[in-house]
This record gives structure tokens, C-alpha cells and sequence, in this order.
């Protein structure tokens, strides 16, 4: 990847030759160039220069679930999920957005289904847009004030994460759940605070059903 | 639509019962609450409460299209782009985000194909994402100093427009073009300058096909 073009303000501008003329398309047709990236809408792959990956198993994920026996009997090198990300301006820019595809395997620890650690975002304020593109999940939410609630995700479904809300996501079926996401460059990400306090419920497998369990 | 509650920043929260345990997954199903948007990955069709829709037809685009006598012999009533869009929060609100879609119909003004009036953002520095979902089309941007360039748009075409970066979207095709955004909710819109000084190049079928013409 080239870092330096995906930060250029303008990465596709082509200079116009001198004097083109309605008579001369092909000067014309020299300003339109194709997008650098695509978004596959089947399986919210994310293609094209400067894709960035990121891959988390269970050897990364310690304390995050509950069942610290369970984790420790899967074999740590096993894929929980991994995203695929284009950040075409620096972290932290002001006014920029990111864009990026999370897939979360299928699998529980123990009774607690996968998922990813959550975060608030550094800059408390700054929201953040879901996209479900395949697989069936839950979005957990939890307000500054330890309130935790889930939305459904299936295929289509749109999430609006608020402003001052952690977030995760969780995968309660059996296949990969994969979802889309917008936010904003300067959002950061605060994962502090939930690996000191975890949020206040979690997604078990009560009954044969995912629940949402208040610890 | 219901604008209060959609601007509730917790939305889909529901108060926790008292006391709730892992014996009740009934009390913990309480907790989870569907999505209240979908987005067709298909059509783009928004779907949901609170989406709201904007129509420009004909009669609203005097002045956007270079040939003004191939306009006025077009039914006044004609559509030429809608779009259905959901803001979660008030326009203004900084870290914010909206989505929605916008629908392109398959047309010209003369030589001119179909196209979205454009604009810069009134905060200026503020980016956008557009996702194209149907259609073909070309997105034409264009900087602060009037150099005009463009993206080739197709089913899945992931395009980040630029800060300080004006954007207009144009179907070069048969079908409907139809492209998601998301956008900051502080980003607000200035049409004005477009209105007053246009885009540097326009995009006009030269020789059967389309072409970005310097103006």
C-alpha cells in the first residue's frame, strides 16, 4: 500500500491537459479515472490500494470473555474476527471518515457467543453507522451510565451507534457475520475503559437461545 | 415519522427490570430490540421510520443543466433524482452521521446526462462516503481551486470524497444509479456556490459516449 497517495487530499486528481476542446473526448475521458476501492455487498468484502487488515484470535482476546477455562482450551491461533479497513486521511483528522468491514466468526466460549471487545470512542462524542451485510448478530450498546441494550443485525440492517455509547458485536449464528462501518477519523478508540469494566451485560446461550445477561 | 424520538440519543433503549437473572431469558430477550433501519444492498431503498425523502424534478433544476431550451421542452414534472435519507440527530450536531440513498433516473438535458445539483459542505473540511449500490454513473469532484476531475461509479464502486472537495454524481447509464452516502451531520451544504459559479467541466455525451468537458 502507499500511504503517502491514500493521504493526498485529492488522490485521484489528474492534471487537464492545456485547451481541451469538446472535439478532443479523449482529452475529456483522461479526468475520469476508476475508484480505488470497492465494497463486495454479498460478503462486505473490501477491495482495493491500501486495505488495511487486522485479525484477532483467541490468544488476543484474553479477559474478555467470561469463561477464562473455555478460552483457554481453544486453540489460540483460532480466528474470532478479523476487519478490513481504508483510511484515506490520517487518524485523527478532523471532519474525515474511515470505512471499513468487520467478519466475526461463528463459534461460543463456553456458553458466550464471539464478538469483538467493544470500544466508546476517544472522542466520546463522535457516533458511528452499521451495515449488516450477511449472518445474524447482535449489536450490544452501553450508555455512560452502564444502561446495555442490543439492536438485532441480519442481512440490511442499519445502526445508528449514538454518540457517548460503547459498542460490540456479537455473531449468534452459524455463519460469518459481516457488517459494515462509518465513523469518523478523529473518533479513536477507547478500549480501556471496557477491558477495566466490561460492559454490564453479555450474550449467553441460554436455552438454545442468545440472551442478553446482565452481570 | 417520529423526529423526537429519532433524536433521542439512546433511541433503542429499554430500562433494564429489576433484579433480572440468568433464569429469565425472558427478561433478557426484553433487553434486545430490532433494528429500526434497513438498507436494500439490491436497490439501496432505505427503509424504516423517520426516512425522509427529497424529490428533484424538472422544475427544480432551472439553471443546473447548460442547455436551458432542452430543459424547458421537458415535462416540468419529469423526476430526475430522489433520495431517502434517515438523521438520527439535528443537522449541526458535531460527531454525528448521517445515510441515506440517493436515486438518479436514466436521462439527458440535450447532451447533458442527468446529474445531482452538487455542492460543497458549508463546514468545508468535512468528507463524505458514497457506495454505489445499482447503476452506472461517474462522480465528479471538484477542489477549492475549480480543477474538476471524476470517478467511475459501478455496483460497488467505494468512493471518499476529499475535504473542501465539491461532488456531483451523474447517471451515464440505462438504469437507475442508485449510491449510498454517509456524511457527517455537521457538515451542512452550500449549493450557492454552485449555483452561482458551476463545476469546471460538465459531463455531456460526446460521440455516443460520455465525456468530462472542461468548460
Amino acid at each position: 500500500m502507499q500511504a503517502a497517495a491514500l493521504h493526498d487530499p485529492h488522490p485521484t486528481r489528474t492534471t487537464p491537459r492545456t485547451d481541451p476542446t469538446v472535439e478532443d473526448p479523449v482529452t475529456a475521458s483522461d479526468l475520469i479515472v476508476d475508484p480505488r476501492h470497492r465494497t463486495d455487498w454479498a460478503t462486505g468484502a473490501v477491495l482495493g490500494d491500501g486495505v488495511e487488515t487486522l485479525e484477532r484470535r483467541v490468544a488476543d482476546l484474553a479477559g474478555v470473555f467470561a469463561d477464562g477455562a473455555a478460552l483457554a482450551a481453544l486453540d489460540p491461533e483460532l480466528l474470532v474476527y478479523r476487519t478490513e479497513c481504508v483510511f484515506p486521511v490520517p487518524d485523527g483528522t478532523e471532519g474525515g471518515l474511515f470505512w471499513g468491514t468487520t467478519f466475526i466468526q461463528p463459534g461460543r466460549v463456553g456458553e458466550e457467543y464471539f464478538m469483538t471487545k467493544g470500544h466508546f470512542h476517544a472522542t466520546s462524542d463522535r457516533a458511528e453507522i452499521y451495515l449488516t451485510y450477511a449472518g445474524t448478530g447482535l449489536l450490544v450498546l452501553m450508555s455512560r451510565d452502564r444502561t446495555c441494550w442490543a439492536e438485532r443485525m441480519s442481512v440490511g440492517s442499519t445502526h445508528f451507534i449514538p454518540a457517548h455509547t460503547a459498542h460490540r458485536t456479537v455473531n449468534v449464528g452459524d455463519d460469518i457475520l459481516a457488517f459494515g462501518a462509518s465513523w469518523p477519523s478523529d473518533a479513536g478508540h477507547d478500549y480501556a475503559s471496557i477491558a477495566a469494566d466490561g460492559f454490564s451485560a453479555r450474550v449467553l446461550r441460554i436455552g438454545g437461545r442468545p440472551a442478553l445477561v446482565p452481570q
